[in-house]
């Protein structure tokens, strides 16, 4: 197939709310009929791998209302309007952890649901931590800080504690970092 | 913080649609305040990441509307009400690429975006395909199939056209069975 290409007939906006806007959006389909996409917008987010002195990852045990579960994740945190995504991720890492770091680098980004929204997940690593403070979360934000070696984020993974796209991106970069070492 | 546990004061329906639901839930958070949730339900999905006999990922290229561009993934697709998972991934496989396979193992599970949603997809592993036709689409799916190296996969995420989440699981999953190999 040359051209895969959806053309926007007519949008919609269904919902404007404070981290998503909800559109419904008529296309030309490749073979010119009409087809409707539901499309969630999403300013985009950051996560930091962050390694401490003893080589553990600093993650945050927090409840997760669309789950209704508590899960354990690498600290993130979506970008403010104009927000450059490492200045974002230094300002997570500290909002969620009390840690500022020396260096940061980038890991790559993913989109977490390509089907029906545009949310972009960069990931950034740091292992030049510094303590810095104490948490400070946004107002309706509560979560604990964990330190985690590898094998027990393994072990979360496989307890499903740990459950979402961009704490398994973080761990199985950690693995793939060791085992090349190796 | 001994209970981090969000409880629903109220719910309400902003959006029912094909693909997505969406509602908004008031709070009431672990210090008593009340807070908004905005809650996109979504069926959950699968993603096979499928072995042909050279050793090669089947991938589809595909435009996705919310990115206004074409990326490359492994097959994948939304679980029909009730369906088994692993059901849904032969039916997927079969569907997208034209392959069935004698053999399918689960790999893991990941919520995309637990913030905002509660999709969870499910990614299972195969390299016992078997060619039994040709694709089978929806009447609203359009792509390609390609067969990708490793190699090839690993470029292809450096150049952000491999650049979702579940596919890059599967790419690094590759990787590390074939780190844990040598």
């Amino acid at each position: 197939m040359e051209n895969l290409t959806e053309k926007t007939i007519s949008k919609e906006q269904v919902y404007s709310g404070k981290i998503i806007d909800l559109y419904i959006e008529d296309v030309e389909l490749p073979n010119k009929k009409i087809g409707k996409r539901e499309i969630v917008k999403h300013p985009g987010a950051v996560a930091v791998l962050a390694i401490t002195d003893e080589g553990k990852m600093l993650m945050v045990e927090q409840f997760r209302k669309p789950l209704e579960k508590t899960i354990i994740e690498i600290p993130a945190g979506k970008l403010e309007k104009g927000e450059d995504p490492l200045e974002c991720a230094n300002r997570e890492l500290l909002e969620e952890t009390g840690y500022r770091c020396e260096r940061m680098e980038s890991i790559g980004s993913f989109y977490t649901s390509p089907g029906f929204a545009d949310e972009l997940i960069h990931l950034f690593f740091t292992d030049s931590l510094v303590k810095s403070g104490s948490q400070m979360t946004d107002e309706d934000e509560f979560l604990n800080v964990l330190e985690v070696s590898l094998d027990e984020a393994r072990r979360l993974m496989d307890q499903q504690k740990i459950h979402d796209a961009k704490t398994a991106y973080g761990v199985m970069y950690m693995e793939l970092s060791h085992a090349k070492r190796k």
